[in-house]
């Protein structure tokens, strides 16, 4: 099932910031190195839409508390028979040390709010067009140095944001990892199930079916349909896909 | 010189347009092999932009005219001596195919408005994080199909836009050989210049400099100002720079 697609989708407002947060990281992380054509223009633009974000949003006091919950459900299992202690005190240790990181971190977003370029060049990416060498010469300037020195820039702008990125992926991961995904079937295009105390819903299915799920949910309800890619078709009536409530 | 850096300025609202399309068709181009892990959403990006721009801005028009007008200085060439008559007229028919071509093209972005798939996404496009694939799981399970399907559709969208294209580089090619790049001294960071039915201002520098230009100016006259890249520098007081009026 390699091949297979991953859906994802929050049962929270929390979760669905943290999903938004998690893809912006990714694309910078995939776009930092400047090496290819278009990097640059990703980077930036992704840079811009985390810290537009950031500026709406109180992270970091949302994640902390959320890091603490998931250590209670974690410190439940110590007292269980057969259960790797070792294992489980580090991830607490390590839960700890990350929530204390982020909390001691500035103001999440402040040192690219605070850079001078950044700040000179960030208004235009919101334009059609609007970061052509004409429009943002010193942008064009920077594009042309050295690719050790916008590297080393770009290493320094993405520095701020290692609290978050470490906090963030240590929650998600674990998160993610308190649920496997469980083989199950679509009748009609059609999936719904009562839940408890649910954050975020794995779907993952054959691309071959051509269809894709719209989900609404929260924490104790969810229900999927199924639609088809081409709109021409309908979807199968039976559908193979594996599903995890997180 | 081939470090240097080459800077262009628009000197009429007709050349800001071109250039702004231009730079999105480039991206286009760099990003539409989707092979890349970022790809996706640069290639989707511009398109949109340019979808839009073309909304705003009756290019075809403007752009056939200047055709024209470019056909009417390279025909006073015919009668100088010496002059390559047979490579002349050549670029004269290619000149009149393009125009054809173009005029006769559907609406430009049509296409791109019409397509379903693209219509359905667009929009998510300007939301900060917004094409996520709990947004878009349609955008999703399209990612996910096989690379040579995604990139048949983008052949499709990008074909719509090869009118267009082929035209813009061909006046754009013309109007940068127009007027060779001319070594000339930037003093204290100012340069102006009296000219004559000027498109086009080209300009290049080395980023040792460490300094962008600011240029203002119309068809007969323009200023440039150089500004250091570094606030707590100044520029040089002389600079050696090439410069083109196109």
């Amino acid at each position: 099932m390699s091949n297979d697609t991953l859906y994802e989708h929050p049962l929270n407002e929390q979760v669905r910031v943290y999903l938004r947060l998690e893809y912006l990281l990714n694309q910078i992380n995939q776009s930092s190195s400047l090496t290819g054509d278009t990097h640059w223009s990703v980077f930036f633009k992704s840079l811009f839409e985390l810290a537009e974000i950031l500026e709406q949003v109180q992270v970091k006091g949302d994640l902390a508390k959320d890091l603490e919950k998931q250590r209670s459900k974690l410190e439940a299992w110590l007292n269980v028979p057969n259960v790797d202690t070792e294992q489980l005190t580090q991830l607490l240790q390590e839960s700890r040390r990350l929530q204390q990181v982020l909390l001691q971190a500035p103001r999440l977003g402040q040192a690219l709010r605070e850079d001078k370029f950044l700040s000179s060049i960030r208004q235009r990416f919101s334009i059609p067009g609007g970061t052509c060498s004409f429009d943002l010469p010193s942008l064009h300037h920077w594009l042309n140095l050295p690719l050790a020195h916008r590297q080393s820039d770009a290493n320094t702008w993405t520095g701020s944001l290692k609290p978050l990125e470490n906090a963030l992926t240590f929650w998600l991961r674990l998160t993610r990892g308190g649920a496997a995904l469980q083989p199950s079937i679509v009748i009609n295009g059609f999936y719904q199930q009562d839940v408890e105390g649910a954050t975020l819903l794995r779907i993952q299915i054959s691309p071959d079916y051509n269809a894709f799920p719209l989900v609404s949910g929260h924490k104790s309800r969810f229900a999927i349909r199924f639609m088809p890619f081409d709109e021409n078709q309908t979807v199968a009536d039976t559908m193979a896909l594996s599903i995890a409530v997180c």
